[in-house]
């Protein structure tokens, strides 16, 4: 099942999304909600983010080849990390599929995409196993955890270089059904493949993930959990378009400006 | 004015504190809200975090004497910041006044306080020079950025060290006058006052935080930004009462207690 997460007439509202139809509901999508009996075609509506996390955790880097070619980048060795320690992004950055990203005006050339697999929390958990991870999974997105390397490198946090307004696309929607092992991963610049790799092959799963963080935090409906990335980005310029593709959810859809 | 939020007979509101008495309001704090003829007595009341932020900024490092002790407890040099760059710190982390810090089984001995003064946004704000900057802001409140030395030290992020469930206790409630240089923030272990500094006395100001933050990330009503410690914390063991009191705002208090 798809939930889409749309805006028409001036309206906001969760509906189902079956071919090109959203069929508008009402409540709560993580626990009780009923359909209105309204349709609308997907093209009429305006997509939103997918929800708007309570806490925004990210597991940063979490596929090899992504952690020895970012290290290069950045002249240092690489620093494939030895435990799954989740990470977090800011609620502020985040915009939905469709949205453009815009370059501050002082960004360097070095403004890159992460096509990541995006994990939506669907239950309250603590102190989950490995196999019951999965229990608290509401279902998956998509997201793009944009980056400005100058940045990430020169300063002691991550919050222009990852956190800037509208650094995080995610979207279009989520898809409830997934089987992890089938998904694959393709980034488009301008229509052109330039990153594919298989979505689960991380270092650490979204299982152990998961399983870790619960030891310590509590997570809530509506939390989401980006997997991190693999492979690397070429330098993103004034007017470029990305589309991050998973197979069996979607494809989010951004445009990058440069702040005039 | 004094905003707290509060919950009694099942219900939960913001209400103005006047003295003793809680003046229960309806709508919405940040924009247009009344008074709804009904009365609480404080004590009647739990007392509720005071906002759950969109955002949780936290501006760790930023007073001087606190880089060097905590460099010294590590057994690092002091890396004082040359530029303020704001830092994060997890929802699910947060508990009220009057709620119990619990400690991990499996956290060492250095579990460590840091009482810390709490600036909430009111207004969406972008681009705020730092003679603009305290015009988004709604008032003031108290943190405790409970830490475990050991994980940060230890670990790549602080998912667990300062962001375990109920490592954040954050109220009792939100004061929206303040004078910034007359408060002095008193930490008191067990009713002994252990950590005493001028809290205005910071490396990088709220001014300056929040205009170089607002240059990349638009704030938004609720969220917070903490803005770190002076001085240090010693161990603390179950049982042990930390009260972080901030003249002018109000005294923030929590148990520690270990878990079972």
């Amino acid at each position: 099942m798809r939930w889409i997460n749309f805006t028409t007439a001036g309206t906001t509202a969760y509906g189902i999304l079956e071919g090109d139809t959203v069929i508008e509901t009402r409540g709560d999508i993580f626990s009780i909600w009923e359909k209105t009996g309204r349709t609308h075609r997907l093209a009429d509506v305006k997509i939103e983010i997918p929800v708007m996390p309570r806490t925004f955790y990210c597991a940063g880097l979490n596929y090899v080849a992504h952690v020895k070619e970012a290290a290069e980048k950045v002249g240092t060795s690489p620093n494939i990390p030895a435990r799954a320690e989740i990470g977090y992004r800011a609620q502020n950055a985040l915009i939905a599929h469709g949205e453009d990203v815009v370059i501050p005006r002082d960004a360097t050339e070095k403004v890159h995409y992460e096509g990541e697999l995006v994990v939506i929390i669907g239950k309250k958990a603590k102190n989950l196993s490995e196999a019951d991870a999965l229990s608290c999974v509401f279902g998956y997105t998509i997201g793009n955890d944009v980056s400005e390397r100058t940045w990430q490198k020169a300063d002691r946090t991550f919050f222009r270089s990852k956190n800037t307004d509208t650094f995080k696309p995610m979207g279009p929607w989520i898809e409830t059904e997934v089987d992890l092992a089938k998904l694959h991963t393709n980034v488009r610049l301008n229509g052109e493949i330039r990153t594919s790799f298989p979505t689960n092959d991380m270092l650490f799963s979204i299982q152990h993930f998961i399983h870790v963080t619960s030891q310590y935090c509590t997570l809530h409906p509506g939390d989401v959990m980006w997997m991190g990335t693999d492979g690397s980005s070429p330098d993103l310029k004034h007017g470029d378009l990305v589309e991050v593709e998973i197979t069996g959810i979607g494809t989010l859809r951004n445009r990058f400006v440069r702040e005039a």
